[in-house]
């Protein structure tokens, strides 16, 4: 569409704009929620009194009989070990906040470093590559603790490895990755094969360079057909002879509930050994009883499939409102693209350059809050200033059906507006 | 008792080792656990299924209605608020461990310090003092951050103050005092109000001095009769004009489930703006299903009294057998004190000078493992190598019995020994 006709269409964008303000709609979309249908769906798991596990453990006490388990009931670590396609003896299982579990995990770093290397906290400069559009709680992380990011651009099958390998080959401040490697947040990419061997192959100048392998979503499909599977990274890694490189984290918190799931790691044996040897310094020991709770009510991997689906069904035609709306509303303009994602808890979308800002302003104006424009991008900077992140999960759908008439007429506003 | 006399007993006392020896217990005393029916008394709160708090908000997901709740849900602040006698809006609630918050306060002093003053990493030195016997993972945490501890002794009224205020007004490099300031692990002790408002008003060199109150034991009484009462650092902090200087911990792990529980800080506006801070950075809120389950089943601190006469009722006898054992093998003999306390959940045993370690291999050979001597003083190192905790709880009656006796036979080996 040209600039003068996208122009001339502004006076009517903005009666239509104008319209929908009237209507006071209170919507919050910035994050990516379940909604309550899909927490019903854990529901049996609150009412289990259980407290022994099936080697006869008190979940209740501090500690089991072999003595304090600080990595987690055992039945529990095999339940994420079966999740993640590890052994059981790589895993620790935590409490509800897999974010959490990063986080220590850095904060370790910088206070102690990754034996024999240096404690981050006395280098002069610390890096980390940051494939972006991304998560933006990764990226504050980073912020918090002063490490600096390099954004790297996310492709149909990951990061440009070509761009990550020069970057970890060749700076030792860079010591670590940010991964979300299934169907990405937000752009609904999964690394290929290709990109997982690259990654687990290629060359590093730091020893306490470390992959951060969140696997946020790794049972989230949302359609049977044309599943991705994601290649081991852990094996990947072992084999190619880079054994201490992953860090895999993954939750419950979109597969049971997110106010009161569990967060798991799996990692090598030398970093497991000081993972564990912090962890034994910071708590006694995980929250037990929710583990065996878990452990009851999800059983095994495969059970897990079945409540996987349950969730595909409520959220698959959230996800195609979103997809109609874009499309009628945005098809064929040429003012923006978006993902039709196979799993995952976000839509993609970039809008004409310059335009993301002002868009979530608009939205922001008439009472739809989107994650803040910029927020996928280290620092809060989309150098296009174009990828808004749409979280179709949580509405309900007249809601969500509402917001995306909103979302469609502010991208066409901020477009109209750029074209004057 | 003279020195011939023991000597001449110890071929008899022996013998007696040997039996015990030959009985092949294996008891683990290390830790203060509450027993199976201790934990029983909270098993309705496993069976509560619901999820919408007081203010009908859904704990299952990642934020309730006014949005991310990193300080826990209203009703479980309120709670918490009551039994530290605090207001609502200076407490935090977190996950299932109090010692996690305290080692995440201390990690953030590290990384980031608290403004305007620098991070503890950048500084050549950083210490603690520590009332001395205390708890070994207090300790443990100074250790592992490489903050060194000077030892103070604990005196019926709580630490020595004289020197306590020496070092604390004199040294900037004194950051923190670590406090079990009632039924105090081990020694039973309660701080007195002169204590807790000498603590309040003191001068501190270093503008980043904190006080940390771990009030573990904060309702947990042996005897209706001659309750202990501590004094509120937090208010006498307030009057003292030092608003910033407390941060008080507890938790219901030995109310509820030591393996489920949860944990609570309060502190003063900066020092809450500041660790809410680093928090919204390390995860998205805590377990707010167990914090649900926690208010509707313990309601409120003055209903919460009926659970905490139960669980006095289950250990009482337990302490009962282990003074009894104590006064009837060792009374009069002049090698050992002991404490009686009135709350909390250990017995502190001095041996003679020079045999606690000796006392703790002996029983360590018979089955028996105490807490390690020298665990309860910085570094591992009591000065006198003579304190010993006994930690009642968790075995069973007979169990006790047996393991007192045994424990008696050693610590007069031990003298015995000594006196050779």
């Amino acid at each position: 569409m040209d600039a003068d006709r996208l122009k001339g269409q502004l006076p009517e964008l903005m009666r239509e704009y104008e319209g929908y303000k009237a209507k006071g709609l209170k919507l919050n979309m910035s994050r990516g929620k379940p909604c309550p249908r899909q927490l019903d769906l854990s529901n049996a798991m609150l009412s289990d009194a259980s407290y022994l596990d099936d080697e006869g453990n008190d979940c209740r006490n501090y500690a089991i009989k072999k003595g304090p388990c600080v990595e987690g009931i055992p039945s529990v670590r095999r339940l994420f070990a079966e999740i993640l396609g590890v052994a059981p003896e790589s895993v620790v299982v935590a409490g509800n906040s897999s974010l959490n579990l990063m986080f220590d995990v850095i904060s370790g770093c910088m206070t102690h470093g990754i034996e024999p290397h240096e404690p981050w906290c006395r280098l002069p400069s610390v890096k980390f590559i940051c494939p972006s559009p991304g998560y933006d709680r990764h990226f504050a992380i980073c912020e918090h603790f002063g490490i600096g990011m390099v954004a790297v651009p996310m492709g149909a099958g990951g990061p440009d490895m070509d761009a990550v390998e020069v970057l970890a080959a060749e700076d030792e401040s860079v010591k670590g990755l940010w991964a979300s490697p299934k169907y990405s947040n937000p752009t609904g990419v999964t690394y290929s094969d290709a990109t997982v061997d690259r990654l687990a192959r290629m060359k590093a100048k730091a020893g306490d360079f470390r992959i951060y392998w969140d696997n946020a979503y790794v049972a989230h499909h949302l359609y049977d057909e044309g599943r991705h599977k994601l290649k081991c990274l852990f094996k990947a890694c072992e084999e190619a002879g880079n054994p201490e490189r992953p860090l895999l984290f993954a939750s419950t918190s979109k597969i049971t509930h997110s106010g009161g799931g569990l967060s798991a790691l799996a990692a090598g044996p030398g970093n497991l050994r000081r993972i564990l040897r912090r962890m034994s310094m910071q708590t006694i020991g995980p929250d037990k009883t929710n583990q065996l709770r878990h452990v009851n009510f999800l059983k095994s991997a495969a059970d897990m499939e079945a409540l996987m689906g349950a969730h595909a069904d409520i959220i698959r035609p959230k996800f195609r409102i979103v997809l109609d709306a874009l499309e009628r509303n945005l098809g064929g303009l040429g003012i923006a693209t978006w993902s039709d994602p196979r799993g995952g808890y976000f839509v993609s979308l970039d809008t004409a350059p310059g335009c993301a800002k002002r868009v979530y302003e608009l939205a922001l104006g008439c009472g739809v809050t989107l994650t803040k424009a910029g927020d996928t991008f280290p620092y809060g900077k989309d150098p296009n200033d174009s990828n808004i992140r749409i979280s179709p999960t949580f509405p309900d759908e007249d809601e969500l059906r509402l917001a995306m008439e909103i979302l469609c007429v502010c991208v066409r506003v901020a477009a109209a507006e750029r074209a004057e």
